[in-house]
């Protein structure tokens, strides 16, 4: 905590009278009361942003899927599981928000029904269908009166290609790219910024260090004033 | 280390020249290299075991599927990720045990077919096709010279019929049961024990202590004299 306050006293406030609402984790698809479609995404890198975001002076929530994390000092955390309760608790969240951040690893997909009790095993194939979950990134980007949205890709490979379509297709003035063998699950990540003036890859670096350097160029993007900011 | 030893110390040798070989954890099914299925289980009480057994003298491999636990004190540990690599890495430790005991909740079922590259998302339902996985402790069971063989039914309902028709079908002397909402990922459980000489309720307590009760259990089961059981 000393250190913290330390930390925090040395940091610039870039973001002081600004509130900013941040997905980290993944979430988690129930197929069953037991079993569910995840991701390998630990939480490190969305917790690190939150805790860069309260140094800077921001007023942070932090919707978080299912990690084994403690919440950040200074930071208001809502515990989510399943895509569909991060996007009501961001909903929630929003009124007021200068800067959105999705740093989650939401499932794309959630099974079309999750079965009651646990599903018995037998030796015959299964399937399971699924259906898409609400791409919560996109629908605050493209709402009335949105916040200043970031945005993360975690590629496999192409991550220019896929990045820039990506920030393109969601209309994001910023967006940090990785290669998903670089980062996911790690202490360590390896990121691409990607924004209007171009391409900046940031050296690779520890989760925290990474985290404020991202927070520092959302920063010199902000419009300058307090207050939620123009569509 | 300290109080691990004093506990060590004032614990009855009832494991001493025993090889244990215990799994823990979920198991983690990829569909594709950020995705895969996997269930809620935290590890807590397969490492609960593994450390109640290295207190009661034995020599202790743990077999662990992904979980955010240290490896216990004594405990030598190796990790896997998917069912088909626990039973690589438990068949590998087998030799010269005496006991296994499957406490890992393996999933059943795995993808057909993991995914080279994340799959892209798409407005459109898609299903995934699943096949079923070995049955770890059913196989340790069933072989030549098996050791005493321990498992563990984690059930939604009707714990006492599922219980029982899992030990019987796989000829387990001791099965430990649980309902799914008293125990799994938490730090207390419920579970009921059942042998050859019927049911045996034990009193909710925090995992440890529930771990230190089955050990003495499956420990006065033992056929005495050490080296591997005959089947």
């Amino acid at each position: 905590a000393l250190f913290e306050s330390v930390c925090a006293f040395f940091t610039p406030k870039r973001l002081a009278g600004r509130k900013v609402v941040i997905t980290a984790g993944p979430t988690f698809e129930a197929i069953d009361p037991v079993r569910g479609i995840t991701n390998s995404s630990s939480g490190k890198m969305g917790y690190a942003i939150a805790t860069a975001c309260v140094r800077a002076g921001a007023e942070v929530v932090l919707v978080s899927g299912p990690v084994m994390l403690p919440a950040p000092l200074g930071v208001r955390r809502v515990s989510v599981s399943s895509a569909l309760q991060m996007r009501d608790a961001v909903f929630a969240a929003l009124p007021g928000a200068d800067v959105f951040i999705g740093v989650a690893a939401v499932a794309d997909y959630r099974p079309v029904q999750a079965a009651e009790h646990k599903i018995k095993k037998s030796g015959a194939s299964i399937s399971i269908d699924l259906t898409p979950n609400p791409d919560i990134l996109a629908e605050v980007a493209g709402g009335p009166n949105a916040p200043f949205c970031v945005g993360f890709a975690a590629e496999s490979r192409d991550l220019d290609g896929y990045a820039e379509g990506k920030r393109r297709s969601k209309r994001l003035p910023l967006l940090v790219g990785n290669l998903v063998a670089d980062g996911l699950g790690g202490d360590d990540n390896t990121v691409i910024l990607y924004d209007d003036a171009g391409k900046h890859p940031l050296p690779r670096a520890a989760k925290p260090v990474i985290a404020e350097r991202i927070v520092e160029h959302l920063a010199s993007l902000l419009p300058a004033g307090a207050g939620q900011l123009q569509a």
